[in-house]
């Protein structure tokens, strides 16, 4: 038998030590033999609870048994994480994490010292929650280049834009909507700002270069600014408006940006509703590919988890390569991303085509005292200096 | 530098030659060396192709040079790729095959033979072309009891559907569009009658269940029956009609079936259109999820092909667990499978309630002469019961 800790016994850990109890049997038969944990990690008590009698308030009493081989990190959040992982690691342990803030920031590092000692850090939860985008990246699509990679990868903020689609609501509705329903937190700053999905896509692209990307160096903004019109004027073009993190590939570099986009139908992410995550790729010779599934919630998170458990069972004296160096990788600035343009103004159209030349109008139902128009191809800077030269911009919004 | 040879230089077998060019240098670093290829065999000579001194006619010339550690399989059908991969085995040479065939046949076998040999089989490309579905379910959804797996397996025949959808026409034409356009071929047989989805829908539910599900035993229907007239029936319903092999748990066994069905817009194949594949899974706990991919194609293809020898490169010394004895599994009879039934019939509306109770009828635009309506949720077997005891039935389509 397989011994495992769990740090930090929150919705995730819970949910992982469930899925360990249902599916014992088909995990023994996979991982090669059963999985059990030891310990869990917490700072409260469970009275009650089946593992109540596993609580540890000290990590140090996981790091100091010979007997546990892995130890899953639910805690969230950089620090004490890192300390808990690090000496986890260092003290010959395989680590496996659902902390997107962890991976993001310490990654690299985390990777090269598991390497060092000979056992895996891993991290599938950690990006688009029960999707296994991370093992699809660095074990299934190897034999390409990937071009460019795609997601919503945030579940809370495509619940929103569906809900503000389908019936017509303002954004503060909805997010007290999603807020009353538990999609949202209390302080929603890092969902409806961009900042979750930002660090899910520095965590993809740093995988797709093999470097560190940084999520600070990512131009990123949030949904705050989408209002029912913009809603409006989507559908009157037949599209879609989603928080999308994308990253391109352009000579040696990549370009990287978090932004609501409105999508055409044919879009392979169009139809990607709710809390559903999904992320397209595109690869020099697979193609298109996509993969979706549920982005959070206690159990296809956890499911993710207790993958990497068995992986690592299936691994254990072995470290799995995984291409991402601490060496950084410097982004190609946003501004030369090529995209069109929605834009809403309360100029008139001589003014619109002064600025930007040739656009093409769209009207929404019951909009006055604005015009709304889609510019042509251009890249971001382009955009900037054109509508640097048009009065009274209301919106903008990429349209792909 | 690792030698690999390629058996069968046909479209897939190219396509793996130009893959490993093109992308050599990630490939070498992903691999942790480098991959050339030392052989092509094939019964054709290749003038002026860049292969043509690697042209061998006699597959015991690979199996004997000890520098071989990769084969490729890309030659298709059982024979003579089951001798040839199976004296690759027993050489001690890791083998990876894009022949679907050949795995739904002699996979549990050759698996078995690996595991003796210490070497893997892999079969990446066999079902689904460039979507990773086969690693998925062997490395990534390893935490959940996998309880249905549907997919859109035969790109083909979803060219033809989409087809017939978007522009009203009969199967007839839109399977000499098809082939004139290289997407059919000239004997359409296994694509448009379903044997070649059902064969890896058998794969597919191997590596489920881990033991032998023989493609005999799957009910199989394919797209020939379907009319204009079902598709301007389906759009009156919002529906669209989709060739699905399907397999669902039921206790502990699988029932599968191949079938064209009519599908929701919010179910996740709905989109998949033209020539793409896709496959929805549904695990205990991770949920809904799908993957989404060039189903066919010679890069796309190739692209998994070369996945797989990356992966061998990376366990040279060692096998890769998968789960699929050669123990046959006994599939629950498919007519135990719950649907709604679509029905188009002759007879009048008593006669229907009469056979099936209460049911929902459907008109469609300009069809005459027939009523077309939807039963209530039942099993296969129930719905032949009834359907026995009305006269004039035209057609008969799942709804999901």
């Amino acid at each position: 038998m397989i011994k495992a800790a769990i740090m930090g016994y929150g919705t995730i850990g819970s949910g992982v030590a469930e899925v360990l109890e249902t599916n014992q049997e088909s995990i023994a038969r996979r991982s090669g033999d059963g999985i059990e944990v030891k310990y869990v990690l917490d700072l409260r008590e469970f009275p009650g609870d089946p593992i109540q009698d596993k609580i540890v308030h000290d990590y140090q009493t996981i790091a100091n048994d010979p007997e546990i081989s892995i130890v899953v990190e639910t805690m969230g959040g950089v620090e004490p994480a890192y300390t808990f992982v690090k000496a986890m690691l260092e003290a010959g342990k395989h680590v496996t994490t659902s902390n997107k803030a962890l991976v993001a920031e310490k990654g690299a590092q985390l990777i090269a010292l598991a390497k060092e000692k000979n056992v895996n850090f891993m991290f599938e939860a950690s990006v688009g929650g029960g999707i296994p985008i991370i093992r699809s990246l660095n074990a299934c699509l190897t034999a390409d280049e990937i071009e460019e990679i795609t997601g919503i990868l945030n579940g809370t903020t495509n619940y929103m834009m569906t809900k503000m689609s389908e019936e017509g609501l303002e954004f503060d509705d909805v997010l007290k909507d999603a807020q009353s329903k538990g999609y949202a937190e209390k302080d929603p700053t890092a969902d409806i700002e961009g900042h979750d999905a930002c660090r899910k896509i520095a965590i993809l692209t740093s995988l797709v270069c093999g470097q560190q990307v940084d999520f600070e160096d990512i131009h990123c903004e949030g949904i705050t600014k989408i209002s029912a019109k913009d809603i409006k004027y989507a559908k009157a073009m037949g599209r879609a408006i989603k928080l999308l993190a994308t990253s391109k590939k352009v000579g040696d570099s990549y370009c990287a940006m978090v932004a609501p986009c409105m999508l055409v139908p044919s879009h392979p992410l169009y139809p990607v509703n709710d809390v559903f995550n999904a992320v397209f790729v595109h690869g020099n010779v697979l193609g298109d590919a996509m993969f979706y599934g549920s982005g959070a919630g206690k159990l296809p998170t956890a499911s993710a988890v207790v993958a990497d458990m068995v992986d690592i069972a299936k691994h254990l004296n072995r470290n799995i390569f995984v291409e991402w160096s601490s060496k950084k990788m410097e982004l190609t600035d946003y501004k030369s991303l090529e995209n069109r343009f929605f834009v809403r103004t309360t100029s008139d159209m001589p003014a619109v085509e002064a600025a930007f030349g040739s656009v093409e109008a769209v009207k929404a139902e019951g909009v006055t005292g604005e015009i709304g128009f889609v510019t042509e191809r251009m890249t971001e800077a382009e955009y900037e200096k054109k509508a640097a030269g048009l009065n009274g911009i209301l919106q903008m919004i990429r349209v792909s």
